[in-house]
């Protein structure tokens, strides 16, 4: 049976998806307040009993200490690439409240797009993907490939307990490669496919220059002062340019590849409208445009800096300690403890002998991530996007960081492809998130197609172009 | 009647005297906190209430809109410098309560010193104060000067309406000296006189790189974040040393005299074993002691400085504003409006073009305060610690300001001779303030020795001396 047969089936079926996709979004699942765990639980409840309706095997509950993940499979295609499908069932908060034109969780239709928390991020595409996968069993009772559906409840809050739940669960999630609904679409026309994200390292770090806070007029100009102590700290960090500034730091980068260049060139991407639009002026590695410095660049940030009286009015205060929470978004290539390490290196060099620097360990971090242009994966997004669209998919690194991608990547080998079908316009996080219909059709025709292009290969195949991709 | 005899009055009365000073140390007068207005009324009753007593004439309540000060005068010595008498009845507040041995405001004595809060600052001199011209008037009949008592309500919430009741009060206070309570001494052993104090300008200023925080994700690498511009504006304040580095700024100071540096050199003070002492290292302007920079030369200290995520954990986001609280502490000889405007200049020097500064106008300031040192205050404080120790008085300055002596001398021409008999370790503004009974007895001493010394001089030969000292 051809493939059209199954997105004929979905488009056919639109009004019952939707309806299904509009229960889901009446479900309160914000994962981060504690007075949502009803939600939370009914979101599970609801997918728990779709995927078994729809005949995934093997359905449960993925506890890694938090709120679980949902897991169901379907392994009846022998010989074929397994496949984890990615989603995500938990949204952000909706406050604030008043700022909605119709609640958050009373999904509503206007001009062409669905209203609620989470239609965007990414309950519609997860919708895609779960009916996807439905269609194929409803019409052909198989799947083109086996599929481990994988649903986390924890994406919205960072992702505490997934480490937890991939080590704990890690041969039941062993599959050739990952798709996922999340990760949206770059642009409304032309056709992208995420190929990268850069990763994180934070750290926060203290000095401090006496034993306590001192007055300035009995101690003011014989005394070193924490804040003055810091600024200096951070102003060495980049040059007047904005390039980081550290010795040895961007020339010890894996050069980027003219390979690398060159497809982000073919992104129309307007670097200086993209920065004015939020009253900001371009500024940074000199060598680079915009679009790089985003992508194919790592970013020294300085996320936080505090140090003595931040309050109303004022206190003759010589502030004894100086704080800053700092964050490297790294790139392929880079490994997060040697930077970290290196960001050390560096503080503990400008920091003056006689103030004491402290450095906390860092807490969060995820490697940065690269999927290669011919991964199999790709090359079969690649061809469904072309047909779908008439135009060449371009493809696109990420300046953000996707702790998912490289949770998979380091635990189980598993690289994923981000097929999710938002737009960047769509206020996710924000009141008012919306998800186009529009979206919605595209996705329910593209996801089939890429199942079916993907089970082209034998699950011998697909690990052999991996293997020469590597 | 020699003035032995008014000094053994005081002395042999000196359970009296303490008694008195217990019932003013009982009444909580904390000017700070709204819940304490009971206690600061309860203050000016006794205030009022033991003036009159002691035959002070135009007793009454100076108020400028917010604690009212206490006056009274005593105008019988016709021919004579007339001298303010300055003391505050307010005190700081008693927090940490169960930090204190026992209650605040339960005075106790113990070891020879007397605890309760606003012992030493300034409730114990300024009884001293009171107590001299009290038996003047009781032995004698008559005060060898003409005294105005000022008494005010607000100089632990720096003084907020003292401008508008020196404006508004300008002809009952015209005097030809003030001679202060408050101002402690320096020393145990080694008398002082305080003879300059700082001045100090402070402002706060903000960057703006954005109209919003951005998500360092996606646009980390390509925009400016403010704190770093905030921080390189910092650090260029100051050079590695701890000079101040604006250009011009030092170099256009006015010239130290080697008599001030001599007189510097005179008080016994181990600058290292100071900063040492709360765990700082000595930082500062080359070329000068410890004790010179910190009252010689002035000082730039940012009081607090913050900007972007400050809270708990990471948020990956590039700041889009950032805040600084500057202060100057300044000499004599340098002007207030200039100075800031110095600053205000050197800021927006260093700011790029495309981040945005704005700096808030001076909210508070006082000129720097000095005292000549043939001042016939100066010149009667020096012959009475003389006879009183059998040392020579040291002239010193104070790093900090006194916001209260600019204001006087500005608004009325009147110059202030500190001589209070607090010493430094007195635990002011903290738990277990206490203030020692021998300090009680020496204050008890001095004080009236200084009043008979000035009345030595006719006001015309007080204002003629002055004159030649400007």
């Amino acid at each position: 049976m051809h493939i059209d047969a199954i997105v004929d089936d979905l488009l056919c079926r639109r009004d019952e998806i939707l309806e299904r996709l509009c229960a889901f979004l009446r479900i309160p699942s914000v994962s981060t307040d504690p007075a949502f765990i009803g939600g939370m639980r009914d979101a599970r409840t609801f997918l728990v009993d779709w995927i078994e309706r729809m005949g995934l095997s093997d359905v449960q509950l993925l506890d890694g200490g938090g709120h679980p993940a949902v897991y169901g499979a379907w392994n009846g295609a022998p010989g074929k690439p397994t496949l984890l499908v990615y989603g995500h069932y938990d949204v952000q908060p909706p406050e604030p409240l008043d700022a909605w034109v119709t609640p958050p969780f009373e999904p509503t239709i206007r001009d062409g797009r669905l209203y609620a928390r989470g239609a965007s991020d990414v309950k519609g595409s997860t919708a895609i993907a779960l009916e996807t996968i439905a269609a194929f069993l409803k019409v052909r009772n198989a799947c083109p490939v086996n599929v481990k559906v994988f649903l986390e409840g924890e994406e919205e809050t960072n992702s505490p307990s997934l480490r937890a739940i991939v080590e704990r669960y890690g041969d039941l999630l062993q599959a050739d490669g990952m798709i996922s609904a999340d990760g949206a679409r770059a642009h409304p026309e032309i056709p992208t496919i995420n190929v990268a994200s850069r990763g994180i390292v934070e750290f926060e770090f203290s000095v401090r220059t006496a034993d306590k806070d001192l007055h300035s007029g009995r101690y003011g100009g014989a005394v070193r002062n924490a804040t003055h102590e810091m600024a200096r700290i951070i102003a060495s960090l980049h040059d007047e340019q904005g390039a980081i500034a550290i010795p040895g730091f961007l020339s010890s980068l894996p050069s980027v590849s003219v390979e690398a260049r060159t497809e982000t060139a073919k992104f129309l991407f307007d670097g200086v409208a993209f920065v004015k639009d939020v009253g900001a002026q371009t500024h940074g590695e000199p060598g680079f445009s915009v679009r790089e410095q985003l992508t194919l660049r790592p970013a020294l940030d300085v996320n936080g800096m505090w140090g003595g009286h931040t309050g109303l009015g004022y206190k003759t205060v010589i502030p004894s300690t100086a704080h800053a929470k700092l964050s490297l978004r790294t790139v392929p290539g880079q490994d997060p403890d040697r930077v970290s390490d290196a960001l050390k290196v560096h503080l503990r060099t400008v920091c003056p002998p006689d103030v004491e620097l402290s450095i906390d360990d860092p807490e969060t971090g995820s490697c940065a991530f690269e999927l290669p242009a011919g991964h199999p994966l790709v090359l079969a997004a690649k061809k469904v996007l072309h047909e779908a669209t008439g135009r060449e998919p371009v493809l696109v690194r990420l300046g953000a960081s996707i702790p998912i991608t490289a949770i998979f990547q380091e635990l189980l080998g598993v690289r994923t492809l981000m097929f999710g079908f938002g737009l960047p316009d769509e206020d996710i996080h924000a009141p008012n998130e919306f998800f186009r219909l529009s979206s919605l059709e595209e996705g329910l025709s593209a996801w089939p197609r890429l199942l079916e292009q993907v089970g082209e290969l034998s699950a011998d195949e697909f690990q052999s172009i991996v293997a020469n991709e590597q």
